[in-house]
């Protein structure tokens, strides 16, 4: 069974070196990684919230919040 | 050619979610995750700290460390 996985982000550096080495390590056999850009998509920003998201680079894996580093505030992308 | 990722942890309850979902999905063919309790194993510290790991959870991949949310301070671990 393919698990649900969604890597936020905000096009920082902290963020895409979290995108290249942690979301797209992960195993596609078992998880299907959508990439979501917070701040291209504001509209996803209150989903991200909801999942506990604080900051971005963050993957969210089975309904669960992993703060990867540390980005940017969530309130900075509003 | 597989890549070596250490997942690095303390036993605490905020270790144990990222060491169940982030560490272990990451893809076997690719990566080969070894995980260390630096509790446990504290001649351990001084190569995470070379690393860059300020805190557990800390998951390093190819030399780059990424902090998943946050346990423990390295230096509360001495």
């Amino acid at each position: 069974m393919v698990s649900k996985a969604v890597f936020y982000h905000a096009g920082c550096e902290v963020c895409n070196a979290a995108e290249k080495q942690v979301a797209s390590a992960l195993d596609p056999q078992r998880y299907n990684v959508e990439i979501v850009h917070l701040g291209q998509s504001k509209d996803r920003l209150e989903e991200a919230e909801r999942y506990g998201v604080k900051s971005v680079p963050a993957l969210v894996i089975d309904g669960q919040p992993f703060h990867i580093n540390h980005g940017a505030d969530l309130s900075q992308l509003r």
